[in-house]
Parts: structure tokens; C-alpha cells; sequence
């Protein structure tokens, strides 16, 4: 029991307190729900794994995106994470591929091209012919500095490459924004036609 | 003396025992301070005006930007209130003239094209002969109603309208941006050259 608190107690956000009260609630409550619990925490390592063709979390080989013989094949969608992609799966708005980084380039932290896997990026890019690589890492040191090597490096390959639009946010106002982000939706605006 | 104390207290943020703190320290102040200061008061409003050209606050008929022989006269950047200005300018990044609505459209409160001048706008627009009108309204559903119309009404006269981007601010990042800022952003990307 002893045992039980302290392994979860290391969770975040569950203190020695809580844990306690986890165990005794455990200990009061139908064997059922006790046993199915400690089923589902046993496999989801063993069941959750990075689908085999663009690292998004899965629980088949391949994930639900890639699976959808309804997605556009000829779009790639590059995220940092698989956060990332929940994010662009609600604007309902695109319909291509998505290849998860799991990180962004970061030399001071070591992080670099072998640890990102960017062979594996080049060789998806290479095969698949895309028309398009979006590359959508943040607009932040990392993910700038993520998207210009990329970019580089990509090049080759004779996709058009891309990048979300930095600027002003649905429903904030001009007045709000710090001149680095006015910056880029004066460089970014775009033409009515 | 209990009349100023209750103008200041009618100013914003200044309430009564601010008000009579003010007073106590004027009347310890040395006399030219308090003198200056009620000058300075008289003259606010005779000679703080709007820019004949570009309706910016100005101190003289015509503004500091409008004045500039170095700023581009081929593009103008159309605000909805002078504080847009300012964050413009802020931004160092541009360098052409601005136009200033005081107001955005806004058929529910009585505003109309009359109202912000729109006729003053499009004289403008057809006597300076813009290359470019940058539409810089606030990415809400009144500064797009605005922006939509005058994009409308502009069309004939030659000038590249556009507007600034809507996107991911800098320093943000993708996981936290609402779903319509993510697609203006997917809608708005732009290619690596």
C-alpha cells in the first residue's frame, strides 16, 4: 500500500495527501474498478505508440490522419507536436498530412537534426512527392530557428515550401500588439481581390 | 477651491481625495507651476487638432508624418483611431502615409460611410494616386465589416488594396491560438523564397 502511495505521489499535481486518499477510495470501491484501472494504466504504454509514418500519437500502426484515404496526399503539415496537430485539426480547415517533429531544433540543448529525425522528414518528403510542406512550428526562437533550417534543407526536393501566418489575432486589435508581431502582418498583408 | 476639486474629480481615475490632494500640493507649489499648469489646460483643446490631410492628432494643420518629405507617398495605411498610428510607428517598419477613420462602419450604432468621412477618404485615394492602401482595421467583426466596405469602394481607383495579416503573434505558439486565428494563419501562409 505504502508502495502504491509513493508511485503516485510522483505524478504531477498529486501530492503524498492525495495519494492517500486515492488508495483508500481504491480500497472502498468495487474490485471491478480497481483491477480495470490498473489494466488500463498496464497497456496504455504498450497500446499508445507514434504512428509509423508521421509520429502523431496513435493506437494502430498508423494514425487516424494517415489512415483517411480522404485527407489530400499532396500537403504536408509540419508540427512540433502532436498538440499541434489536435490545434490545426479544429480549424475544420485543413485537409492534408501532418509529419510531428516531437521537438524543435535547440544546439544548446544538443537537439539537433539526428534527434529530431529529419532524415526521416526528407526521405517522407522525397517519396511522397508533396506539392506543399507547411512548416507550422511556433513563432519563437525554437520554432523559427526549426523552420529555417528546415526550409534549407527541404529545398531541394521541389515542394513549395510554407509557413503559418504571423500577425494579428481573430479579435484582437492593432492597438494591442507589440511592434515584432505588427511587423510581420504589415510584411505579411495580404491583397483583396 | 471646492469647485477644482470637484473638476479633477470628475477626471478618470482621479477621485475626490485625489482631487483634494492635488489642490493641497498646488497651493504649497511655487505659483508658476500651477500657472503653467492651467495654460497648458486652456490650450489643450484650441491647439491639439486633427491632421487636415490624414485626420492624425496634431498640434499644426498638418501632422508630423503627413510633414515628412521622407515618408513614401505611394502607400497608404488606412487606422481606425490615431493610437493605431502609434503602434504603427512603432513598429520603425513603415514608411508611407496613414489615413485615420476615427471610427469604424457600424450600421447598428447610426455609423455610416457619412459619419467616418469615407468621401474625404476616397478623395484621397483618387488625387494622391496611391500605388498601395493598406486596410489596417482591427481583425473583429467591425473592423472587418470596415475593411470589407472600403475594399468595396476603392476598387475603381486603381490602388492595390490589401490588409495586414491575421495570424499567430510572435512569441505565441500554435497549441494555444483559438481555431479561427489558426486558419487565418493556415489561410495567410507564405512561402520561403
Amino acid at each position: 500500500m505504502s508502495r502504491l502511495i509513493e508511485a503516485l505521489n510522483r505524478l504531477p499535481g498529486i501530492g503524498r495527501r492525495s495519494a492517500e486518499r486515492i488508495v483508500f477510495y481504491l480500497l472502498k470501491s468495487p474490485l471491478e474498478e480497481t483491477l480495470e484501472l490498473g489494466e488500463l494504466l498496464k497497456n496504455v504504454r504498450s497500446e499508445a505508440r507514434f504512428c509509423k509514418r508521421c509520429r502523431n500519437f496513435s493506437d494502430a500502426e498508423f494514425c487516424s490522419v494517415c489512415e483517411d484515404p480522404a485527407r489530400d496526399g499532396g500537403v504536408l503539415c509540419v508540427v512540433v507536436d502532436p498538440k499541434d496537430v489536435m490545434a490545426m485539426e479544429k480549424t475544420g480547415a485543413y485537409h492534408g498530412l501532418y509529419h510531428v517533429l516531437l521537438g524543435n531544433l535547440s544546439p544548446l540543448e544538443g537537439i539537433g537534426p539526428e534527434e529530431l529525425q529529419v532524415a526521416h522528414l526528407i526521405r517522407r518528403v522525397k517519396e511522397e512527392k508533396f506539392r506543399e510542406v507547411i512548416l507550422a512550428t511556433n513563432p519563437n526562437t525554437e520554432g523559427e530557428t526549426t523552420a529555417l533550417y528546415l526550409a534549407e534543407v527541404l529545398k531541394p526536393y521541389g515542394a513549395k515550401v510554407s509557413r503559418l501566418a504571423r500577425g494579428i489575432p481573430v479579435g484582437s486589435a492593432v492597438e494591442f500588439m507589440d511592434p515584432a508581431t505588427l511587423q510581420r502582418a504589415l510584411e505579411g498583408r495580404q491583397s483583396f481581390v
